[in-house]
């Protein structure tokens, strides 16, 4: 059914459509209704329920064939017995976000009733998001379908991340997670059972998508692979794209059934697909976390070369490791560099790589071993600053700031520790500087703006 | 040197002198001295300065030859140049703290430095702890030599846990991060350059300590490889002993100088040293945090087999991987637990592993499934809680802690997310729930209680 037709409307409605409308706190309906609100949609909104005049003294329509107007995208919030018999009455709907439960996932009965949708949908004409999803959370046309309050869930601000994903709980906890970081979202999309549109069709779409800068697939399975390889390698031409491939499990399942070489090709088939088409795979929820943060900051980097740079040895040598597995190049620095460093710090700077400032570290250290390592040949710098040294002010990360923005090269903050690093951290982070709390979060996100992998 | 001599005085001084003891704000000395004070020290504090006759109403000696007790332990805050001088002068010591940097970490004269004071040190019989460390945290005795104030450093509370480690800068972050997290420590030993005292002596020392459940290395390198092996394995007969091995990269290091089959084997030789000696080996910075916060909590468990409890089919699925990528065995619910949870349940739960209550799930679903996981055949659960299910309450944590602590199996909580999460994954740990905050991290606390390893 995906047939690579237009699904631009999802991503800009003119007119929507809520249909189970209810002023019930708590219900999923009252919440998108919230939701919507509190966004901001700027276009039309249609209640739909036959219980209900009105809500909140907005019209409610008895029948969404009873609006006198053309709906872009109705929102179906009713229970799963319901939604084919209001689809079958209906003429004037573009597209449906099905986000209630009870299709494929509830076993035979569900699956029977996923059928005849995807065929009524086909025979409409009407292309569908989900069922059993969250639908869609996007800043630029300022559409919210997701049924969870802000109270539980936080949505992030504006910014370049589109992200797709089947499962919805995983939408709406890498949106907490990014809007407690401060980090923005595009655009995205909880395609649940995906009876319709899945990541093809919306890569389509955000390839050309000016405010998509970088897309985020948390993938279980694909849903038509060759489409997907082809699509996907035009789409990385212009735009990077990160997949994380989860349910490996699934495949070692199949593997008690069946016979093992076959089954463990089938990871490696999807491997060698995401490697044809240039996308940057990355493992689990860690990576994926961490390639999201860093990409919503930086763009990828030609090479892999790393310069490291700390006022700890212990976490130097743990920065090195962290690194040295993920396939970065930890080179030396440049005996010009060497110089220039010995020449300007103290005698018992380590002049290597890592470049180790020693708990002796100043403020100016950190500033001219910075400005030495972007002059040198490295490709990005990981700076990691432990608290502890005495003579280290709280204005460090203004000063680190100054010396980043000056060139192009992409500066990783890494900083593990308690309270008052959290709050360096946290000045960091408000001055655009993605701050990883680990050495190897660090590692993984340095090698997702290089590319490499082990 | 290493003699396997007793050091617990270290461990339990009667007597301590600050040797260059200062009032100047910020001098390494002067935060020891205020280190010692806020932790209680209950023994007797001998100051010695020959620039000062007293600081804050306290007699300061010009030497420390001129007090007039035995010293079990002097930390000496001078100047590396003069710590031979102050030494050889010295009778009444029975061990030194040497937390000042200028020995073989800075080139062929502190090489030599340090060669003069090991065997300074041997000639008079004192032990020494350094030098270029933090000293010792230790939270029984009362005793902190760290020379980081507890405003940038926090001091984690008492607790079970051991540390040993040749970086100072580890050791404060980790404590720091520990603090934070509201785990508690017995002893840390950080021993830098360890000219004398290592892991190998503070594992006797710690093996037959009450105090210390769990012991964590953070090793660079091995003081003396057999002896290592020999203690550890005595040790981990009586309490679990978790190493990371740092460094891995200097070993790489050392291949580009040599042949490679020899120095590939140099890391394999700690990984069969480790196993030999029955150490649980972690990875990284990372698996370190995990170990700590999961060995805090719980003991180990005799088998692998791990139930996972979700909320999202998504981080289900997530959970499963990193599980099984780690060697645990997500084996299926019996037939028994799952009619069990089938007659107590909604129909559209999925009783298998991970048992997914979904996105209707609450309170006392959790609670009905964590009583049945439990008395299945399974030696540890890890319960995933996404909050976005509108029908959780903030009790969740109060009555899952019920259910846990009816019963001996370890009980992990993994929940990713914002603010919220954050909020009520406090209320978790604060009823000694330990909380990880990625699927991954919660497996490789998981694979830490197991013991085992891919």
């Amino acid at each position: 059914m995906s047939t690579g037709k237009d699904i631009s409307f999802f991503f800009n409605p003119r007119a929507i459509a809520l249909v189970g409308a209810s002023p019930r706190p708590g219900k999923p309906s009252q919440v998108i209704l919230e939701s919507l609100r509190q966004i901001g949609y700027p276009g039309t909104i249609y209640l739909v329920n036959p219980h209900y005049a009105a809500i909140n003294g907005t019209t409610c329509y008895r029948a969404l064939s009873e609006i006198p107007d053309e709906i872009d995208v109705a929102i179906f919030a009713v229970p799963a017995s319901t939604v084919l018999e209001i689809m079958e009455r209906t003429e004037n709907i573009k597209g449906a976000i099905i986000v209630c439960a009870g299709f494929k996932e509830t076993g035979p009965a569900g699956v029977t009733r996923e059928e005849q949708l995807k065929a009524l949908a086909t025979q409409k004409g009407i292309r569908i998001i989900g069922p059993n999803c969250m639908g869609i959370y996007d800043t630029i046309s300022q559409l919210d379908t997701f049924f969870t309050p802000e109270a539980r869930v936080q949505r992030p601000p504006r910014g370049g991340l589109s992200i797709l994903t089947q499962s919805g709980s995983f939408a709406q906890t890498i949106m907490d997670e990014l809007a407690r970081a401060g980090s923005g979202v595009a655009r995205v999309v909880s395609y649940g059972n995906r009876v319709d549109v899945g990541e093809s069709d919306c890569l389509s779409f955000l390839m050309d998508d000016e405010a998509t800068k970088v897309i985020i697939i948390y993938m279980e399975s694909v849903d038509d692979g060759q489409r997907f390889v082809e699509v996907a390698s035009r789409c990385t031409q212009k735009k990077p794209v990160v997949v994380v491939k989860v349910g490996k499990r699934e495949a070692g399942m199949h593997a008690a059934r069946s016979h093992t070489g076959a089954i463990a090709g089938r990871y490696e088939i999807y491997r060698a697909a995401f490697k044809k088409a240039g996308i940057v795979e990355v493992e689990g929820y860690e990576g994926m976390k961490d390639a999201a943060k860093v990409l919503s900051t930086y763009q990828r980097v030609a090479g892999n070369r790393v310069l490291i740079i700390t006022d700890g040895g212990g976490i130097g040598v743990s920065m090195a490791d962290a690194c040295e597995a993920l396939g970065l190049e930890v080179r030396e620095l440049s005996e010009g560099t060497r110089a220039a460093l010995r020449s300007k710090l103290l005698p018992f700077v380590v002049t290597r790589n890592p470049l180790d400032l020693t708990g002796s570290v100043t403020d100016e250290a950190y500033v001219i071993a910075l400005e030495a390592g972007l002059q040198d040949e490295y490709d990005l710098v990981i700076v990691t600053v432990l608290w502890g040294p005495p003579k280290l002010t709280e204005l460090l990360a203004d000063k680190l700031t100054v010396v980043r923005t000056k060139q192009s090269k992409p500066v990783l903050i890494c900083s593990p520790g308690g309270e008052f690093t959290r709050r360096m951290a946290a000045r960091f982070e408000a001055n655009g500087m993605p701050v990883f709390a680990t050495p190897e979060s660090a590692a993984r996100a340095a090698a997702v703006l290089t590319g490499r992998r082990r």
